[in-house]
């Protein structure tokens, strides 16, 4: 399995909680809906949240072009992406051991305005395949205008890593003669049933990738 | 009801999506539990997944006084703290018209160290109590050396906006005359039943705050 070089840029200081392996790294990426991406305006850090698709060692993100953080990314600047997965509360006898079961995956890179219109394509089809596997090819084809009107961008992933924490609390060993619950409330994204809407025309069903949408997570 | 001041910071750019309403504003701070934090470090962005609570119009965040995080915000830097929950998965009959249901939060302000084991406390008490409300008053007490050993990190809140989007997807006038399924994969966090740890004393139950804490989300 091959792992991520480690720099200053994605040292992990909890080394016990860190990973920089690519396929744990990329299966988490591949799991997650929603990454929040932090690039710099003015000096100051943004971080805004953003659906996106992932095709081997490249993210992409995608937006209107008149959006702010296109203006602000196009030119080709630096990115982090971070994508983080809940999974539960870890309830410590101290307030000190209370924390987080989660799994969370940080990415940097240069974000590139793609030109070419062939992977600005794909790459929309992987965005939208990473929402529901398989609805690119159910959907009405992109027009020109629309690609037109669509931002795209490109990080070639420059640097990665991974952190986790999962099982349960761990308290100061005389904490443990305390008559104080401890332990752990389990979080999980559920999907419910899908809601056509009411526009839907008669005899048209749910599509298999929606419905297996539902299950994945 | 207050709003915060609108500035080149915080503006949305797609008004029909946008609020500058404090109430909102905070109660989605309030019913997120983790927030996604940029900040600049080597002329690069950096976000990173954390805990927070909130007093009034002040973020509090914490960790270990050797990390990364710490050693880079003490100082006094500029974050932004961005929190997001997602609704639902907006499926359209073309992928142009795929998106998200979502509800998020930007907070921009400058991280200050607290030096005052006063306030350092009462932050401590409001991330606790943030994620399990009613935790902090039946854990065991913070010792001075925990205290000594922890970052707190306060963030007044300077600008803040709020986007969202609810409902079915919205699809160009000739599409709805397609035979493609559109509509909504409805998102929810649940937690699960509490998991006591194997060390819990007999006789001890799990107590209202962590019951309670299910409920909420």
């Amino acid at each position: 399995m091959s792992s991520f070089e480690v720099s200053g840029l994605n040292k992990v200081r909890r080394s016990d909680r860190g990973s920089y392996e690519r396929e744990a790294i990329y299966a988490m990426l591949d799991e997650a809906l929603v990454a929040h991406v932090g690039f710099v305006q003015d000096g100051r850090p943004v971080v805004m949240p953003m659906v996106y698709g992932r095709d081997r060692d490249r993210l992409y993100l995608h937006g209107a072009k008149a959006a702010r953080f296109a203006k602000a990314m196009a030119p080709g600047v630096p990115v982090c992406v971070t994508v983080t997965l809940t999974d539960g509360i870890v309830i410590g006898r101290s307030a000190f051991h209370c924390s987080m079961n989660y799994r969370s995956a940080v990415i940097h890179g240069l974000a590139q305005l793609v030109t070419d219109s062939e992977e600005a394509e794909s790459a929309l089809a992987a965005v939208t395949d990473h929402l529901v596997p398989g609805r690119w090819a159910e959907s009405r084809p992109m027009t020109e205008k629309e690609l037109r009107s669509t931002a795209v961008l490109r990080v070639e992933i420059e640097a990665a890593s991974m952190k986790s924490r999962s099982g349960a609390p761990i308290d100061e060993d005389e904490d443990y003669a305390l008559p104080i619950w401890a332990g752990v409330i389990p979080l999980r994204q559920e999907a419910g049933l899908p809601e056509a809407d009411d526009r839907v025309i008669a005899g048209v069903d749910i599509p298999a990738s929606v419905s297996a949408r539902r299950a994945a997570r």
